[in-house]
C-alpha cells in the first residue's frame, strides 16, 4: 500500500479490518517490520487521538516517529503554484514535502478544509500536494473531505460488536454551534456503503453530504425512522455541502437522548471525538452502557498499525 | 504504586530515596521493564526540567514516550459536569482522560492552578479528572497544590549532601512580582515533616502555608532565627493562601545574600527552578558554592525512575 | 568533538566530508554508539529541515532524543547578566542550560539573530552562553551568525555532484522582501574558503558579507562575470552587514533564470531552503533539472550523523 487516503485505496476493506484485530491481539509481533524506519507526523491542525494512535501503532511496529507541528514548528506553507512568494508564505510546499519525503519512510499529513471554497477544498490540494512531492508513502490523518483513519477504526469497532451478520448501522446528524467539516461523515458513509451492513444516513434538510460519498445508503431526514431498529449509531455534527460549510439554526431536538433509543436494537452509540457534551450528544448517553466511544478511540491503535504495516510491508 | 499525586501516596519514603539513589548509579538496569510500555506526558502548562527529566527517565527504564502539550496542541478541556458545551471548550475532560488512557500504560499530568478560586484549585480537580477517567497510572507533573517529583527529587539530594544524619531545613519564602502557586512549598513542606529531619519554614506574615501540608513543621516569621544552624536551605516564593492567590508589598529584604548565610551551618541553597535572578535569590548565591540548584534539577531524572518504575512494576 | 559551532572547530573537513559520505552508504552501522545517549534538541525559532534531519540522524546512531521548543514549551529565557528579573523573563540561560546538560549528552541550539544590534549578534551570546553553562557537548542547529551543519552538507553536496575536481563554486546574492540573517552565506563562505573549490561571491553593492568570513574568496558585484563557467551556484539572500540588517530596494533582477544559467558549466543550482519561489529563485530553475536543492536537502542527515559521530565518539 503506497497510498491511504480513502476507502478507495483499500482492496479488501475486510482483509484490513482482520489485519487489525489481529494487530490488536498480537501488537508487538511485527516489530522488524518498522526496524530503521521513520514515520513523520505532519500536522496543520490539532490533533489528540490521530497523534497518540498513529504515533503508538508506529512504535508497536519498531518505527521511529517524529511529530511536526508544521503550523507552529516549522515555515508557512505556499499553496498555489506560480505565485510570487512575496507575502506571509516562507516556503512551498512543492519543497517542504520532497524534503520531508527524503527523512521519513512514510508521511502522515493532517489538514483540515478552510470550509470557504468548496471547490479548494474538495480538490484535496494540500493532501495531495503532499502525496504528488512527497515521493513516500503517504497515510491521511484527516484531510479536507475525509478521515479514513477513523472510519477503519470505526468498521473494526462494528465487526467487533455487532450481534448479527449484517448490522443495521446509522449516521445521524447531531447539533453543534460552529460550521465543521464534512471529513468524518463523508469517509465513514463511504466505508459502510462498501462494508456489509445495512447502512441508513439521517439528517436535517438541508445538511445533504455529497452523492459522491453516499452511494448505496438510505437517506432519510426522519430521525426515528432512522433510528427503529439501529444496531450502531453513528453521531456527528457537519455543516452543509450547498450551500457550502453553512449551518441553519434550530435542529437542536437532533440530539441523541435515551429515550430516543427505545426504538433501536439496544444501539451502541458511536462518535469520532472530541464531542461536545449536551450539544452533540447527552450525558446520559456518554456515560451509560450504550456509549462504545472509548472503546471506538482505542481501535484507533490497531486501524493506524494495520495500515502502517500494509506500507512498511511494500517499502522493500 | 498506582498514584503518585503526594507523599500520602508512598508508604516508605527512605525506601523511595533509596530506589532513586540506587537507579543513579545503575540508570540503564531496568530497561527491560518498560519493554513495549508507553507513557504520555500531558501538558497543560509550560515545562523544562519536568518535561525533560521524566521524559529521560522512562527511556531509561526502556518506555515509549508520546509528549502531548495539551494546550496547543490538542483541544481545549471542559472540566466542569453537567454543562452544556457550547461555548470555547472543544473536548470534556471525561473523554481525553479516558482515551489518553487507551494509549498510554502511564500518563503524566501537568496542570497549574488558577489562583482565583481556592477551594476549586485545593479540590485538585482537573489532576483528579484525569485520574478518575484514564484508567491508568498517574504521576503529578505539578498540579494545583502540589510537585511531589520535585519533592521527592529534593529529598534525594538533600539525603546524598547531608554531613549530619539529622540536617536542618529550612523552607524559605523569596520575593518576586507575580503570585505564584503553593504547590512546591506545600509539597516540600509535606515531605519534610515525614522525612527525618529538622524542619522550619519562615515566611513574612501573610503568608501562611494551608496548615494541611505544615503539620510538624516549626513556623517563623523570623528569617535569622530560622536561618540559623541551617544545613540546607529551601528557597521559594508563594502568593498567599488567605487571601488566595494576593501578593503584599514589600519584603524584599527576604531575598537570600551570602550576608545572610554566615549564620549557618554552610548551607547548601535549593531552588526547584526557574529562578529570577536578584529578584528571588542572588546572583552571588547562585554562581557561589553554596548553592546546589542544578545537581538538585539533575536528580529529577532519578526522582522519576524509581516512580516509574514502582509503577511498571505493578502493572503486570 | 567537543563543539560544532563553525568550520574552525573541524581539524580535516575533507575527513569529516568523506565520513558524511561513509554513514550515507551504511546509516545504521554505529548504532551501537548511541545506546543510552540522548541529543536534546532546543529551538528557539522555527526549525524544518534542521529539525527532521539532526534528529533522523541522531536516531540513526542509536540516540534518544528530545526536541524542546524553548520559545513555547519551556519559559522565556533571560540571557543579560547582572540584572534584577523583575521583568518578562522567567529563567536565566544560566540555569537552563546547565540544567539541560543534565539530562542531555548532546545538546543542540538553534537561535536566530535580532538583526537590531550587530555587536551583539555577532558576540554570538546566546549560542555560547549555552556552550559555557551546559557542559555538554553542542552543536549549533543554526546560531546568529553561522549555520554549521548546513554548510558541512552543502560541501558534502558538492563533493558528491562535482564533475571537475576543483569545481567553481558562486555564491549569489538573491532578492527578498523582509531582512535576512546573514549566518548562512557566511558559513557557506567560510566552509567554501577552506574547501578545493574555486569560490566567487557575487551581490549588489551594500551586500557585503563581514571580512571575517570571505578570506580568500573572489568577490565582484557583477553577477554575470562570477556566473560564467560556474559549475555550482549557491542562491541566498541576506541583509546589509553596514548598516546591520537593512535591505536595499530594488535588485529584483538578481533573481536567477534559465537565461542567467546559459553562461555557466551547466550548473547545479543550491539553496538551504526554505526558498521563496519567484523572488529568490525561479519556477523554472526549482523545478527543472539544474536545480539539487532536495538533493542538497536530503544531505543533512548524513552531515549531522558525521558530527554526532565524532560527538559521540568523544564523549567516552
Amino acid at each position: 500500500m503506497k497510498l491511504f487516503s480513502s476507502v478507495n485505496d483499500v482492496p479488501d476493506i475486510n482483509e484490513l479490518v482482520k489485519e487489525a484485530l489481529h494487530l490488536k491481539q498480537f501488537p508487538y509481533a511485527y516489530k522488524d517490520l518498522g526496524e530503521n524506519k521513520t514515520m513523520a507526523l505532519v500536522f496543520l491542525n490539532p490533533s489528540l487521538r490521530t497523534r497518540m494512535s498513529t504515533q503508538k501503532a508506529a512504535l508497536n511496529l519498531g518505527m521511529n516517529v517524529m511529530v511536526l507541528n508544521m503550523d507552529k514548528e516549522g515555515w508557512a506553507l505556499e499553496l498555489r503554484d506560480n505565485v510570487i512568494m512575496n507575502g506571509n508564505t516562507v516556503e512551498h510546499i512543492r519543497e517542504a514535502a520532497a524534503v520531508m519525503g527524503q527523512y521519513a519512510d512514510i508521511i502522515g499529513v493532517r489538514s483540515f478544509p478552510g470550509l470557504k471554497d468548496r471547490k479548494e477544498d474538495y480538490s484535496e490540494m494540500i493532501f495531495n500536494k503532499f502525496v504528488q512531492f512527497c515521493g513516500v508513502p503517504v497515510v491521511s490523518l484527516e484531510s479536507a473531505t475525509r478521515h479514513p483513519l477513523q472510519s477503519l477504526a470505526d468498521l473494526v469497532t462494528i465487526e467487533e460488536l455487532k450481534t448479527r451478520s449484517k448490522p443495521k448501522v446509522v449516521l445521524t446528524w447531531a447539533p453543534h454551534i460552529k460550521p465543521l467539516p464534512q471529513a468524518v461523515p463523508n469517509s465513514f458513509s463511504e466505508w459502510m456503503c462498501r462494508a456489509d451492513v445495512d447502512f441508513t444516513i439521517t439528517h436535517p434538510k438541508g445538511y445533504e453530504l455529497s452523492t459522491d460519498f453516499t452511494k448505496g445508503a438510505k437517506i432519510t431526514n426522519n430521525q426515528d425512522e432512522a433510528l427503529a431498529d439501529a444496531d450502531f449509531i453513528y453521531v456527528k455534527n457537519w455543516s452543509a455541502y450547498e450551500p457550502y460549510g453553512k449551518i441553519f439554526p434550530g435542529n437542536e431536538d437532533w440530539m441523541l437522548t435515551n429515550e430516543k433509543l427505545k426504538i433501536t436494537n439496544s444501539a451502541k452509540i458511536m462518535h469520532c471525538l472530541p464531542v461536545r457534551r449536551n450539544l452533540e450528544l447527552s450525558d446520559e448517553i456518554l456515560d451509560g452502557e450504550s456509549s462504545i466511544v472509548v472503546h471506538e478511540a482505542a481501535n484507533r491503535v490497531w486501524a493506524a498499525q494495520a495500515v502502517l504495516k500494509r506500507m512498511l510491508e511494500s517499502l522493500s
